[in-house]
Parts: C-alpha cells; sequence; structure tokens
C-alpha cells in the first residue's frame, strides 16, 4: 500500500502522519520525505505492507494533517493509459512488449497513431489500434476525433510514444500532468524542432533524452527523468537519431516506471522523484 | 543538526521518533529511513535547521526508542583524520586540495607514509608527514609505530589513500568501521593483487574502483562506493593504471563525502547509504 | 563495403593495404587501424563507398599481403542468426522487435527453446519456435537436437538470448567465435550460478552485464561489451535481478550490433572493437 | 613520435602516406582517420614508435599530398601553457598536482589572476603567479595587462581555469584555437551567466561540463569534451554548483589531455577527437 502525501511544510508533519499509521498499527516499510525549504513545501511517500480500509485512513489522515494536504491513499497500483504514436516504433514497441509480459506497472488500452504505420505491432499483441488522421482538418477537429477515442478509456495517463504533434491548451488542460512526453533532446538543449540535426551542427559530444510532464509551453513541462550517451566525430546526423532512439526508450520507460509506481510529485513546474 | 538511528525494526518507530522530535517543536528537514525487511533491521537518518542541546533530545529518544537502538544525536560534524599512504599520489593529493581549501567536509591532522615519496606534497600544504618504514621488522612493530603517531591523533577515521600494505586484525579491531580503503578494482573482481593486469590480461571493456570499510578479510569489508569506467582494446595495462587512478580519485572523494556526513550505516557487511 | 584483416605486425602493412585500394581507385571512407605490440599483431578494418568485385579484391590484397593474413572483403552484410533461449523474455523480445522492423543488423531465422514459454512471442512475429527439452535427456541428444534445427538454417551466428543451458566442448567447437552469450554479471565477478544473488549478499554499488563469445571455459571468452547500473541498499535480491534484465538487455543489444557491422576482431581470449 | 595531416578528401590519401612511411621504414604503431563524408575532409593521426628526422619526413610528405594539406610532424611533446584564473580553485588545484607529479602532459609555465585568491596555492607549488586586476580599467588595457605576461611565456596553450572575464575578439584572434575553457553547463543548454541557477530553476536531473575552444562567439567555440552527472530533488542551486565543480575539474582535465598529445583536429566549429 503507498500512501502520498504534498502540503505547506511546518513543524511535526511527520509525527502527524507516523502517529496515524502507528495507532493504525500500520507498519512503515518504506518512507521518503522532502522538504524543499525554499519553497516550504512537504512531501512524503510511504509504504507499507499491510492492507486496511483506505477510506478510513485516508480520513483519519486528512483530520491529522493541514487543510490543503493533497493526499492519496493507496492510489490503483495498476494504471491505465493510452498510447499516442506517430510513425517511430522504438518506444511503443518497448510498450508493448513490456505490457504482453505484465511488467509495464501499468495497462495499456489502446494506441492512437495519426498514422497508420504501427498499427501493424499492435495487432500482433492484440491491442486496439486507432487511426486518426491529422490531415486536411482543424486542430481542434483532430484533437476531438482523440478525445472520442480516450474518453472510451477513461485512462490515467496519456503517454505521448513519439507523437508527433503538438496538442492545443485547451487539450492539455482536461489531463493536467498526466500526459507523459518523450523529447528527443537533453532539455532545455535543442528544444523545439530537429535537435539531432542542431546538434549535429554544433558538434555536441553528448545526446540526451528528456521525459517530462506535458503543459501548455512546448517542451517546458516538468521533467521526470534524463539520460545521455555519449557520441563522437563519426557521428552524422543519422547515427545521431538512431543513438537518439535508444535513449528515448530507455528514459521514458525509466520515467514510466517510476509514474506508474507513485513515485513522482509534481510542483512550481518541477518534480519530486523519491526512486 | 544531524540524527542517526539504527535498531531491530517494528511498527511505530517513525512516529516515536517523530512525536519526540515534534514534542519539542524541532523542524525536520529532511528524513530518510530504510528498512531491510530480510535482516529485520531499521535505519534512518534525520537532519533539522534546529539547534537545541543533544544531550536531552538524546535521553528522550533513548526512552521513546527499543533498549538495543544505536542513536548518534549531532555527530561530530567536522570529522579529524589520518590519512595513510605509500607512494602514489592521486588519492592524496586530492585530499590534500580539499583539506585546504576546507571542502572536505574533515581535517586531516596528519599523514603517514610507509615510504617518503609523499612528503614534499604534505610539506607543501604544511601537514605533518611521518615516514614510518616496514622494512627490516615484523608487522607487529610496523603497526606499533603508525600506532604511536595514531594515538597522538585520536582521528574520527583512518584513511587508506593508495596504502599498499595490509593491516593485521589486531589492527583493524582497533578501529572497527573507521577505517575506509580505496581498492583499485570493481570488487568482488580482481580482489587481490594487480587486478589492472588481470583486467588487461582478461579484455575487459570496464575498470572500476570500490572504497569499502576494512575488515579483517582482504577486500570483503562493506562496499561504500563503486564506479567504472569504459576501457578498450587500445589500452595496455599501463594506460589501464593510469585511467584506474583516476577512478580511485573519483571513488574516495564520492565515499569519503558521504561517511563524513554521516550519510552511511554499516551492517550485516553492507551499508545503507542515504545520499 | 567492408574490408577486414588481421596479420602479424610488419613495416609497411597499411601501405601495401592502401595501395592496392588506390590502385584499384577505391575511395577508403573510414579505417580504423590497431597494432598490438604485446603481441606484435595487426588489425585492420576498411570502409569504402565504392562496390568492385571482391574476389578480385581478394586476390591482390592476398597478393600484397603476408601469407598468413587473415582476410574478409565484403563479409555478408545481412548477418543470418538463429537465437537460442530459456523462459526470460528481454533479451529476446528487444531482438524480435529490430527484427521485425528490418533495424537488427541480421535476419533472425528461428528461435530454438529449451521451455515453450517464449513460443508465443515468436508466433505474434511468425517466426519459427522450435521446442527442443533437455530433460530425461543427455546432453549429447539435446545438442543433437539442436543440431538438427541449426543445420537446417546455417546461421552465421548462434545468440544465447538467456539460454540456461551449458553447451558441451564438442558442441561449442562446431562454431568457434560465432556463438554470442549475455552473461548476467560484470564478469570476471559472480561468474557462474546466481550472480544477483551473490552480489546483493556482498552490497554491491554497481551491477553488470557482459557479452562475450562463448568458448569452453564457462564465461571465460573474449569480452564484447560490457556495462553497468548502480544500485544501493533499497535494491533486493529481485530488484536486483529486474535492474539487470535491463542491462543485459542493453549490453547484448549493442554486442550484436557491433558483431554485425564487423566491428570486432578475436585473438588471444579478446577483442579488438572498432566503434 | 606523431604526425597530423588534415586536408581535402580524395582516393589515395592513405596509400600516399602510408608509402612516405614504408619508404622511410617507419613502423605505424597506430592509425587513425577519419573522413568527414558531408566536409569532404580528410584527418589522420600517426604514431610511430621511430623517431627519425622530421624535416625530412614533413618534406616527403609535403610532395606526397595535397598542397592545401596542413601537416605537422612530431609536434611539441611537453605543450607549455599559461593558465588563468578567477577565484575558484577546484580546476587549477588539478592542473597545479598534475603538473607537479609531471603527469600533466605539459608544463605549467604561470598563472594569472584577476583576483589574488589563488597566489597561496600557486605559491606552495613555486610557481610564478600574476594578479592582474581588471577592475578600474578599460578590457583593452586588462587584455594588454594580460598579453604583456603571455609574451614572456610565449606558451602553446592558454587555459581558461574558471577565468570569469570575457576576453575581446582581438585578444582571441592572437591565439586561434590555442585558448581552451571550461563552462559550467552542458552547452547550449544554459549559454551564458549563472547556469546552475538556471538548471535548478528547470528543475533538470543532469547537468553538465563542456570544454570547448575559445572563439569570438561567447560559449560557442569548436567542443573538445563534454560530460554530465545526475542530480535530483534534494538539489540545492548550491549543491548544483558543488556538483558542477567535480565535473568541471573531471571534463578539462580531460580536454587538457586530448589536446596536449595532439588528439584533436578542428574545423567547422567542431572537433574531430581520436580518443
Amino acid at each position: 500500500m503507498v500512501i502520498l502525501i504534498q502540503c505547506k511544510d511546518k513543524v511535526g508533519l511527520v509525527a502527524s502522519i507516523a502517529g496515524v499509521m502507528a495507532q493504525k498499527n500500520i507498519n512503515i516499510v518504506s518512507m521518503r520525505e522532502h522538504v524543499d525549504i525554499a519553497a516550504n513545501r512537504f512531501f512524503a511517500r510511504l509504504v507499507s505492507d499491510h492492507h486496511i480500509d483506505s477510506g478510513d485512513l485516508m480520513h483519519e489522515l486528512q483530520r491529522a494533517l493541514p487543510a490543503d494536504a493533497f493526499i492519496s491513499v493507496n492510489p490503483e497500483p495498476e494504471k491505465k493509459i493510452v498510447v499516442l504514436v506517430t510513425k517511430e516504433y522504438h518506444c511503443l514497441s518497448d510498450i508493448l512488449v513490456r505490457n504482453h509480459f505484465k511488467t509495464l506497472g501499468a495497462t495499456v488500452q489502446c494506441v492512437i497513431g495519426n498514422h497508420p504505420t504501427l498499427k501493424n505491432i499492435c495487432d500482433r499483441f492484440e491491442l486496439p489500434f486507432y487511426e486518426i488522421s491529422h490531415e486536411k482538418k482543424s486542430k481542434e477537429d483532430f484533437e476531438s476525433g482523440l478525445l472520442k477515442v480516450i474518453n472510451k478509456y477513461l485512462p490515467d495517463y496519456l503517454v505521448l510514444a513519439k507523437f508527433m504533434r503538438i496538442l492545443s491548451p485547451e487539450f492539455v488542460k482536461r489531463f493536467p500532468m498526466h500526459i507523459i512526453n518523450i523529447h528527443h533532446s537533453f532539455l532545455p538543449a535543442f528544444a523545439g524542432a530537429n535537435p539531432y540535426k542542431q546538434a549535429y551542427k554544433r558538434g555536441v559530444k553528448l545526446i540526451g533524452a528528456t521525459a517530462h510532464f506535458v503543459t501548455n509551453d512546448l517542451d517546458e513541462g516538468p521533467i521526470i527523468e534524463q539520460q545521455i550517451i555519449h557520441v563522437n566525430h563519426t557521428f552524422t546526423a543519422s547515427d545521431m537519431i538512431k543513438a537518439g532512439k535508444e535513449i528515448e526508450t530507455a528514459v521514458l520507460a525509466r520515467a514510466l516506471k517510476l509514474v506508474f509506481e507513485d513515485r513522482v510529485f509534481v510542483y512550481n513546474n518541477k518534480t519530486v522523484v523519491f526512486e
């Protein structure tokens, strides 16, 4: 059982939380706590091996903690997700394989592509694939098409696994901090289009990838995970893209694991990640 | 102010600890907690920005916690160390520079060498250097010479910064978990002598270094930190030694920082490191 | 077009090779050369963007180089492989996905499992899966069963993608330096069984994986690639296994890429890898 | 003996070079060659264990190669450098220690500081320290002060080891591709001032450092080496600065080693680095 708490910091928060747990005789197997002193913000993630009624525990925690506290007791352990893609297979395939072998920590409900390219791989894993083209229609119409599918499934998260369309603020605000994107660069370097071409031209010795929550500001949402790999002068722009795909796959997989295990808190456009 | 606690695990430990802190109105800025379920062992490290009487807090914690609990309130923030060396300069120099600029997190009291090679660099930093040769004498006599110097300083830790003599069990047991060694390999690979030669012959693609506490079993003490660097077919055994020195310096520096900041707990020949 | 040369070192080898290339007006796009001075051995890998008759070029190179030279002109660019597995899916799935999207650099001809577990995933990619159980039969009979399948396909390489049986020297010598294994540890640490359990017990801070060619000495063949990931005290033995799978997948993928692109030379139980 | 060649690419360059070497009976111990196909540019670095008259070899190579070729035979193996600093000690100390123990691959002739802070550490290593303040004078006057000192020493390279002044284009063009700077960020992210504050605010999970040649465009010169380290939500801006110093020291040390061993070529504002 996982318990998540975020609130304004004050003396005695840990005691209040732990007091509730002790009173209910719940053993705390792991507790991570963080205070952002500058922001005066408190974060905690507790894991227990007991399984009690979460409504009751929630009630007790609400009584013990400040009124503004965000508390989540026993969040859905098996998240449901909808994956949005365009043409590139590497991130999607990794997700489909983990989903198939039940090691994703979430269940893929369906995949939506604005191109038909990746229907075949979804078929092989018997997962519904919806082709919703963005062509010859307004962004509003395109997104209304997406929403029609998404609303059928009510997913916990949308995962943009190399989805190459920019979503409107109206769309994004329907899923606040519940859309996860993989960006093909070490943000904030090379934000925007063609990062590998930029990287090649600049002669960098590292390339990276960034998984982040999507907000209205393109590529500016809270960063969940970043990793890099070394490149050198023998890499053409195309080699950098290939190397980039490997790191993109790894970073998105890692970010999803962290989010699905309820290890990520968001505030002030940043994340607290209890790894 | 740092508080360290280690004891057998049971329900309510966090509540007891946090209760004491809250009652004394001490704000917890950072709390790290770990339970080794298999070993039924509880570890906690708390940081507060308050500075109260530590004897009093200690007393309250002792009352609130099991009798077997190891509790440390406000351990000496500026450790005192004696460094033992032989001929290689890289780890010692790094320590001397950080000591000089007061960023080591500890104070070097003196350096002992079983060769005179490194006297010069100690002189430059105006640090006492004692040459105690191991030649033409028994290990007992050699170690009694070491002890005579060490006992003058009563250091918190002994740091073996490429000290190439094996210490006797009798010596080691005088400083249990207070001797830190840097081992020139990714333990447990290549334990013992000439690890780089072994690594070269085996054609490895990585070499590493390990910082660990010294116990009676050579190279078998609790591991504090390990890192590696990539090597390839162009590395001769001598190139591997050079690359190894870089990683040895980095790993020892990192391990010392962790130990000096009281982030390392030892049990069952392993460590819990709250980074 | 790729050209590979390995021979005893002597003055003028590069001139001889380059002379042949220049005389035939073949532009060298990339040339990597290595001399192991201790072993007096010369290695070269040339890439050209010309495509000429390889028999003719081979003949000229043989005339220009010492009689003992191993020369390979234009090795099969698309390797054929047979993959051997037991029950774990992670390495196989990665290979199947890359094979499906034609980015493996090789073609998977079939998969052989000594358990039926992974038949399903092979079916999904329409790849032949042969179940050859090792149970209730001698190693000789088991391997003769493997050979019957392998001989149908005449693959360039056998890939042991978490194949948990030890192959006999008789089997191995049929495919010298053409069997690639992924070992679940940073060899030579924790060679043999249960490396993660050993790693957990030892309290290591890194775990690794090693891809190597299979020789008669278990886990002692030439190393192609090694990588590590950091672990800490929160990892149970089971968490280490999970983290290990990620690194195993990455290391095997990288090693296969290097081998399939003809970047790996073997000698003295070591490799030269022109990355 | 090292030989460096850079010129427009054409068929037969390697043969011409190797022919000259063979004719003079010079054994090539290591040869690295690279062609940038897009830029039609050829680079080679040869190492021989012979020591012959370099003027003669130079003459032969000039005859054999295109007129535009840049050829360097036996560049000064022990570079001379002048180090420019402000107040931060970490990069300078690392250089001074390596210089002292003769493992820098170069000789530090003197150190120039625009603050007196680092005089003390230079004194300890008996190295001339010149304080040249930038205060209350024009940039022209400041730089003319620098030049007066530099011209006394005629160094091969200027190393900016956390020198916090921006040099004028007039100054830079006197030392084209012979000024090496360490930049406190993973360029091109966070170019300019206060990168760690920017990184902290953005909530990045990695911070890096970049060593590059100095050109007229601030922070836009050819990149020699880049590395990163992982950070997380527990890092304050000040912790990021501390972590950054570690990586800055490591990256500058690595870049200097590469440059001093004549492994770095520059063209099109990028580098070819034969590691």
